[in-house]
């Protein structure tokens, strides 16, 4: 590749041709093109293994870690699950072109506002092969153009994929730039990405930290982006103690790596007598380490000592931090000062108190006696996810297909004029 | 002011305070103190426009031009004017806490979203004073804090109205720091507001549009912007031609200099020679300037020749580009090309082309048969608007209240876990 720059603007100019095409084109393609991809894919199976298998090969001589190559490793199930998730979006109702309350106003004009794709999307992600496809499926559907950027360790996979994508958009009709992969394993392509905001309306970064870091840092277009998921659950005085057992242990236990795990207990200090020792030893027993505070570690013996990083730490393993407070001012003063703005949930019986964490708690997610593990696309109905976002502007926690979309005013008149 | 960089970092900590206490307060607090206002400002108007009289000799001294120093006057009118606006504010439906499409999902969850308050917004903004109270009421209604930048030329203005509100914020109980009025003339104020994202959550410059690019091109915060409204009225070969000559008369000329007058009229051919000539006579004797096509020549002969750059200026004054074009596929393209995605208006009696503009033209208002100028939050039914988004993202179009809000996802449950 002599000028990758140039490489990716080509893509990027076409796909914002493809995404104004896309305005005019039976809806209906959408649907037809998903399907035949997923068709597609389950045909050529044999291909996608064997080309994932070079990556493989080559992260293995690379001596690239275990679970990286885990991650970026297709197996015969894996790729039925890329096309069970094309056919489950295609089968999602149509987001573009609903209109919210129409309405007509004294002048005689009717507003309302009609939901709309935002453009052209690009998604910049690590080694999972997967989110080639899924991530195009959920960008097609909204009615975007999808420029897609995987981990260079993944490139002969994205590649197989995109393959088959691109076959079926001509077969169906649909323009071809609706979908690219950026077919360069150039590190500079990301740079191009980011650096182009006449060709791109947002960027949606899905991997580590320090990758979404360096996106948003470095991005002139915007960015829905998810830094972290340091979740806090609160059991307070008047909590069901029985209740919050299972909540509570759910929200640690469920799944450790996700980013709605609990990483924080908070206990009022009125029920930690009650509720620590035993919930202590079920964790123990579980296999999840203790980190404290002082009143914490008279309950709990076996809880080691938390430092103040550990009320900032999103552990994403089986390590939990356990503070007791002094009533619910306390613990929602401890979310506002070390969450992430990600997920809190409070166990309580109490209707006041459970609507003051509702209403103040400044969080993507805020639950009543839940486990902070529903946080979560499917969970919500929103069919399918491409991120969770903690960003406070446009799309706010799971982000489906109407995160995707933007609106726009519609007015219906019959020759009114403003006087 | 020896560091004014430290003097504008203390304003933004204290209003993340302040919103943060918001959340907690009784919501009637808000329209008491904006009602308050109302009457303190028409009780001290005399002490207002004595402010405002410094202001206005300062910029007669310093020789500002003319239309400046109009913008700059307060009358006995405008300062009346700025306190109906209060009370107007006061009067609308509180956007905070309603919770949208709760529904149980089959874990047994139920899901919906509550609208919140952004959190802290900054307002940058040239010599109008009024803006202190609008911006400040609009704001406060949503449950923000702001932080108001006004003009150097204004700055006694907006000490007195500053004062004003500082003086019922602390009556009513609300927090200090719910309004700041940045009280230094020092350009570098501007600089630290814009590059303190961890306390301001949203900027809105309000302004020309050297003002906002400037703001955009420099500010770490995300920005509601508002760049130009070159604005569209395609006069369809369906068109009731009575009709449209009314809707494209009052888009030009009911007033010129808004941002959602019409700058360009596209004539579909096959009315030009029914629809121009009289047209043009209209315009010409309402002193408009006509820049036209060579088709709209033929038919116009008063008509100016237009140049390329007519078709991407703004007047914002009496002057009309007109085009005539081949229909609605060529009308578009130009739309695509030249307009600035703010208001563009069809007229036409057809059925599919009246829904295929609708659908297909990518700007924040769309409009059938209706001229443009009724693209504003008051035609709207916002209530009130704090300025019209040309983004895509968050809001697009007319802001108001619900614009300077967000949603978080409320989870209600009875002890339910994931499995």
């Amino acid at each position: 590749m002599e000028d990758v720059t140039a490489y990716v603007r080509d893509l990027g100019q076409r796909a914002r041709q493809a995404a104004r095409e896309m305005n005019r084109l039976d809806p209906g393609l959408k649907d037809r093109a998903l399907n035949a991809m997923a068709e597609r894919i389950e045909a050529e199976a044999d291909a996608i293994l064997a080309a994932n298998r070079e990556d493989l090969d080559r992260a293995r001589d690379e001596g690239l870690d275990a679970a990286l190559v885990d991650r970026l490793e297709l197996t015969r199930e894996r790729v039925a699950g890329m096309a069970d998730g094309l056919r489950q979006v295609a089968g999602l109702d149509d987001p573009v072109g609903a209109i919210d309350g129409l309405r007509t106003r004294p002048s005689g004009i009717q507003v309302g506002k009609m939901r709309v794709p935002l453009g052209v999307i690009g998604i910049i992600y690590e080694s999972r092969p997967n989110v080639t496809a899924d991530a195009a499926a959920l960008c097609l559907k909204s009615g975007n153009a999808a420029i897609l950027r995987g981990g260079s360790e993944a490139i002969s996979s994205n590649r197989a994929i995109s393959r088959i994508m691109q076959t079926v958009l001509e077969e169906v009709g649909l323009p071809a730039g609706v979908v690219s992969v950026i077919d360069t394993p150039d590190r500079a392509a990301v740079g191009a990405l980011l650096g182009m905001p006449e060709y791109v309306d947002i960027i949606i970064p899905r991997g580590g930290k320090g990758l979404i870091e360096r996106v948003a840092r470095d991005s002139q277009v915007p960015v829905i982006k998810h830094l972290e998921g340091n979740c806090h659950t609160y059991i307070d005085a008047d909590a069901d103690l029985a209740k919050s057992a299972e909540v509570a242990f759910n929200a640690k236990t469920q799944r450790y790596g996700t980013c709605n795990t609990m990483e924080t207990m908070l206990v009022d200090a009125a029920v930690a007598g009650d509720f620590l020792p035993d919930m202590g030893r079920r964790f123990q027993q579980a296999g999840v380490e203790l980190r404290g505070c002082e009143r914490t570690r008279e309950l709990v013996p076996h809880a080691e000592t938390a430092s103040e990083d550990d009320w900032d730490t999103e552990y994403l393993g089986p390590t939990l931090a356990v503070r007791v407070v002094d009533g619910l001012d306390a613990a929602m003063a401890h979310i506002a000062e070390h969450g992430s703005g990600h997920t809190e949930v409070i166990c309580t019986e109490n209707y006041t108190r459970a609507r003051r964490f509702l209403r103040e708690v400044d969080s993507s997610s805020v639950m009543v006696n839940a486990s902070s593990r529903f946080a979560d696309g499917y969970e919500y109905g929103l069919g399918a996810e491409i991120g969770i976002s903690t960003n406070k502007l446009h799309v706010r926690g799971p982000v489906g297909l109407e995160g995707l979309t933007t609106q726009k005013y519609v007015v219906l008149g019959d020759g009114q004029v403003r006087s």
